[in-house]
């Protein structure tokens, strides 16, 4: 509950804890901090937590022109000099993952930690095109139209038909959020402004202790993409979680807790066999 | 290249090939005989092949009422009637495979051998919903928002990316098709007349060998669906091309023409081992 | 280092760390309380940790006799009455989730979460065979035979070409080991126990939070052995640690690690999204 | 049913079919011509089909020295020769497709299409403390544990449960074969000749079209060994046979005969989608 000026623009953010390693947990495109709210006291308990909601998201500024997700990144930095870390351990899931990678390349000693969930290391051409379905969609301005073309997507075959009730919810919350044409427009500029990454030739530069967190049924980030952080940094782990779509949090959330705050409070030392 | 009258309808179909063990090609929902020309020299080498468009596929009739599968099924037994087959080996791909298997279970006799390529047995409460979404954008009448909500996900990250030439092909040729409202009327019955697939509970009557083929990062009948497939009938094989989409047959069409053709081509009595 | 004594036979365990969740370890069958060595610092960083020898193992008395799992099942009742635990977190990997499941069974009220790593629920028919093979090479005599068919089949490729010299170093300590006769005979009775183990029809009955842990290429424990125990216990998350053979702990410390200590640490009230 | 000389020595082969593509396969390491018994008439229908015995194998001579592949190499282009074929489809599993692949790398002109089964492009170096394993027991001249330690791991968990009269008769038949000393020494030579074998840099060079069968739960050649072939091999297929161990072609009879024929016979002008 908390906010900061970051090149002229709000950014909404909140503490939860006391004390221990500190967390910060970046959102995927569509999320916002309320999303994190069953995992507040999980995170929390041996941590000190701050989630945040990126530019054009949640309760931070509204963007107006197009941009890149430098500008994400350069966030993520400011925040931690707000909180006066020197480091951090860092989560990020799916678009949160993007800027997290990127963060910890750009700015390799403030990251302890860094935990990638559902996340890849570039948008590939068939990613690209997915988007631009989104925001043609997005265009026609219908609510319930995004809702579908969006949404069930991320979720295992599973998870979609044992919590029905749930999911329609979902469904009548979230299609009267997207019929708000400054919602569509928000999400727009956010899909547009992961269309240029790629970093999957400088993986060999990611020093600290990895995490790569996957579900097995990703419709939107598969096997094979995760598998790409597997194999270009050094010492990762890569982890599945089986049976799981792309939202493995809300899937499988006492698993994705665990390995969350299980990864950020290993000791310094690491463990050597 | 010839048609018969099914319940008052037009079918079309076309026959290659002059002896051997008869094959029925049976289409996925947005295919049509043409999607498989690539095939016809190789699905007709050894084997008696029949192509056929369903109802508002292809060259057959279009409907004007809503309707199920099951007069698709009718379809295909006044088929093998129309050719004097009393038998026939069926392989169907998506839509296709759910005609297929529903039709071996309802006419036992004349299905020598079943191929189930990235079919499931059931329309799920998550692919209803996907359907869902395809129909909501195709009542927007945009071609560009209905290929780019479709098309895209059948396909791996790995095909779209390694055939971006032919992509891109696609894309125009598919977009300027789908701009006809009367294309999307046809895709939108289709795709309604899959709601309410569900033979699960079926899958043990199923008495002819089978051969469950899959693409394992198939983002519509996921891995899951498929495995249901293998574990329900009796004697199944169950293959994965790795680093597949949906559209197996043209992300590896060498791989999906041996399969069909030697299965086909297998003897009657079997192999034991 | 303490004992207790326990149907007459005296049991090893260690106790670290003074707060926090407790948490109980159970040993794979060629393990011991030293193999944790390396993960002491981390598995009580925030728990009570408990690490034991089961008979015939470690520090624990050698028994005379064939046996079963209940003796050791037993013993793990007994451990928590000496401990003076009502109820603990379990973790068994392999053997130690064998009993560790048993004791779930037998013992609900005193598990208050469960993890299973790289274990299932039964010795098929095939890794009943996989134990003849071992015990018929103990029966052999032979050090260097023993170790070079049990202990390699549990590292995956990738790790015992990546862990070259820490190989190496193994195969000179542990061929050493099993040239001992009295090694042997112990291991042969540690695999007899497990012979008749089979709980497959009791999954359902588990009530308490359960993650299961596998390794992709496990080639003692494969994935469908693992796959049924998600299927079965309701609710449980299984967790996959991509190339990665049988010995998880070894092949990815920080990542196993992570789990056990997040799993044990989540809050009594579960996670509701 | 027929002979040549080789370097001395005399190789075995049957030909069977009398017309159609012609096809060669090749062993794995404990196989003989007679164990393709089960394939022959599928294999023989629309093919010339040669089965052949390698050297130490069946029925072809024993060798006295140590060797190395090359040898086995050599007799596969003297076998065409001896047969008068100018080129030939190849299928080898697991030995016989290490022989495949390097005799296609050898004599890339006399491979018209090639199938790599359950094989990898190396011996790892654990798959080498593999093999170390199978000589320390054949040294000690136990038929009974040469078979438990070598057999049982080439199938799966599920075929092993499914098929449990069959395998009591393997037990039986094979511990008794592997009873005969010269029998251990033939298979220790075998499998000593695949020591220094890796060719995992040269896959670029494979210019025919290749298909690469695995099995999901292979022991020996796990999937990521696999994944190696289809990365390498420039348009390449990757089928996987799901719940499949080591043993595919006793695993998945049909699926196994239906892929080797179906490829081999596919048009020379490939197909282009």
């Amino acid at each position: 509950m908390a906010t900061f000026t970051f090149e002229g623009k709000t950014v909404y953010y909140e503490r939860h804890g006391e004390s221990g390693q500190p967390l910060v947990v970046l959102n995927g495109l569509m999320m916002s901090t309320t999303s994190w709210k069953p995992f507040v006291a999980d995170f929390s308990r041996y941590n000190r937590l701050v989630l945040v909601d990126f530019l054009d998201q949640g309760r931070s500024s509204r963007m107006t022109q197009p941009y890149g997700h430098d500008v994400q990144i350069r966030l993520v930095d400011a925040l931690l000099d707000e909180l006066g870390w020197e480091t951090a351990n860092i989560m990020g899931l799916s678009y949160g993952g993007n800027i997290a990678i990127q963060y910890a390349l750009a700015y390799p000693r403030r990251v302890r930690r860094l935990i990638l969930a559902n996340s890849g290391c570039r948008t590939s051409p068939w990613l690209q095109k997915i988007g631009d379905g989104w925001n043609e969609v997005a265009a026609s301005g219908s609510g319930p139209a995004y809702y579908l073309t969006t949404i069930p997507t991320i979720y295992s075959t599973r998870f979609f038909e044992e919590n029905a009730a749930w999911m329609e919810g979902r469904e009548a919350t979230l299609t009267e959020y997207f019929s708000n044409p400054e919602v569509l427009s928000r999400l727009s500029r956010l899909t547009d402004s992961s269309r240029p990454f790629d970093v999957s030739d400088r993986l060999g530069e990611i020093s600290c202790p990895t995490l790569i967190l996957s579900g097995s049924e990703d419709g939107l980030v598969p096997p094979t993409e995760q598998e790409l952080l597997r194999k270009g940094i050094r010492g990762s782990s890569h982890i599945t979680l089986n049976a799981s779509g792309h939202a493995t949090m809300y899937e499988y959330p006492a698993a994705f807790a665990a390995l969350v705050t299980g990864f950020a409070n290993l000791g310094d030392e690491g463990i050597t066999v």
